[in-house]
């Protein structure tokens, strides 16, 4: 099962009332279960650059079944996933992406926030996540 | 000036409703005048190509601040802007984007539709860019 | 619904074994639903350059719901879709990427090959998916 | 010499026996001597991200003709290949990818799997290289 535009867009909205509540300026990705852009949107001054890292984080939760940020912990120099960044065309592995499941815990999707600190980002995501 | 988030959403509200009466499923997506991405859905069922041609679309009718099939004329084999498709990480000249502007004319963004014939795509497309 | 590693197995066997019965030899891929690369197999003695070819049109096929060669129809000078192939990292829009579905017409995946003519590949795809 | 397609087949066989005795879902891949990739499976169920993340494996053990987790030991900040993963399109340096030989000691190969932990991946992947 695929996430459908109307979930995605769901997860959005919420994802920006969060943002406007932290009085932050966030881009926002939903992907589907193939890991393929289903709705984005950059808030009004949000950063450019935070465009391609909300929907790289979200590939990324999706990509390994895990919240973006569980990825950097073991992609620190020494640990054992380090530098692991460099495949697929570019992992972001700080926290801010998270994989999103139907009711019978199959995933559906993933979320990506990028647009502030690395705890708001993840906070952003988690209250887009939850619409669903 | 730049197109707002707000008005971004207009624009694909509007141009989903065109490919609904179309009897179409489409990708759309909105740029701003710096040819970035502010806002993208993928309606239910749509194909996973046009995405990238959605966005593609937008970003050539800004580039060039004209309808991205306007390109596609120079760019047959023999016109003076042949193959020019190889430029900017990959253009498409082929109707679905039109670039947008604020009452003084000004460019303040693009629309790019793709998802169907390139008739009903501009068709898509000047409905969305018909809400600013 | 995603194709499984098992029918996408059957799908290269079946491939291979018209391959063989063509006196070609050929690279096979077979991508799921999301277009993600699922089974791969390159025979002994094809061209190397053919991998990249038949996992773009195993793609394409995907990306757009038809057969890769109807895309390549439309993608001719002076035709509505000329160059689409700078889309989606590259597409290849030459016989021999063809969709499977599921019993109820839903896609699971396609089948890509390349090594020989597009006739010939064509065939070989065709005999792949017939084993779904 | 080059793997054949009959040996890299072995390998995946050996390699999924493997990972499904440690009930792990892995993305398998066999590159030639000439770092082309020859065979490739993903388990149903095992990380997309994983794919590429296989292929690049065993490409960097073909690239260095080590295991690609000896690189990851050089490459860690202060030592002598600090980031050597930005070239080749994209190394991937923890264990999983390991080079194959012919009983001469020449090297026809290699192989990459990724899926779960880096000393599974590593274990699966040499069970595999056992098949030569």
């Amino acid at each position: 099962m695929n996430i459908t535009l109307k979930q995605a867009q769901a997860v959005i909205e919420k994802a920006m009332a969060k943002a406007k509540e932290l009085n932050t300026k966030m881009n926002i990705c939903v992907v589907d279960a193939g890991a393929n852009q289903v709705a984005f949107v950059r808030m009004d001054g949000a950063w450019l650059g935070s465009a391609d890292i909300a929907l790289k984080k979200a590939k990324t939760a999706r990509f390994f079944d895990m919240p973006s940020g569980e990825i950097g912990k073991l992609s620190q120099p020494g640990e054992s996933l380090f530098n692991i960044e460099h495949s697929n065309g570019g992992l972001i592995s700080f926290p801010g992406g998270i994989p999103m499941t139907d009711k019978d815990g199959t995933i559906i999707g993933a979320v990506g926030v990028s647009g502030s600190s690395v705890e708001n980002d993840h906070e952003v995501a988690a209250a887009g996540a939850s619409a669903i």
